[in-house]
């Protein structure tokens, strides 16, 4: 059997795209990979791409060059979560306060990672974890 | 400044969660690493955790031992996508055949990957792709 490497897109949808792009490229500092007005593309670490859509822009097919894009969208405060390492934790929160992002939950898990949960623009529930949380990190 | 290292947890949001992890675990042959009555936590590759939410399960604020979950909930053809080996395509492509999975889209992307697009049970569209679609991929 074929197996599967790794998740390679995860996506987020939101409703002002100009103001989750500036979100996530200034607070988080993530690469745009690919950015237009219905979507953008950001590079984490040269490992996953995060991929905000406009909400509704995407809901239709899309042909392209070489095939068909099928529809999708999405509501509601999703959740998602990046890999922080354990000494970075603390410069995290300075980040996070600095731009005035409220940390609206931490919690500590029993194989020892921490937490920090906040909201984006959109209110999607973003995590950032420190290792100890899953048997695989 | 402190620095994303990864991708680590990517959320759907289902309607059936039983039906949903029947299909993660022998379609996709993903791993369970946690699962009780309102999610269900699979390990991609030790390199990712995909999560499957019931959907309005997590809508409230869930405490925990540690801290406590902030709420999140989510509605939509949400779209995520898999990486896979270039090698591995045809028996992807095997593997959704022999469980009836259609192939919605196969799309050629310019710098020579390929991806093939599926619905998962609750109509999520799910992407494998073999390197050769972003800069970084």
């Amino acid at each position: 059997m074929p197996k599967l490497q790794a998740v390679l897109e995860t996506a987020l949808y939101v409703d002002d795209l100009a103001r989750a792009k500036t979100f996530y490229e200034t607070v988080l500092e993530l690469r745009v990979l690919r950015a237009d007005s219905r979507f953008c593309a950001f590079d984490v670490n040269g490992r996953n791409v995060l991929l905000l859509f406009k909400r509704g822009g995407s809901a239709k097919a899309m042909p392209m060059p070489g095939g068909v894009i099928p529809p999708h969208d999405g509501a509601g405060p999703l959740h998602m979560a990046f890999a922080i390492s354990a000494q970075d934790l603390s410069a995290w929160e300075a980040a996070l306060a600095k731009y005035g992002i409220a940390i609206e939950s931490r919690v500590t898990w029993p194989r020892g990672g921490t937490s920090l949960y906040f909201r984006d623009p959109d209110g999607h529930a973003i995590e950032l974890a420190t290792p100890g949380l899953w048997e695989i990190y």
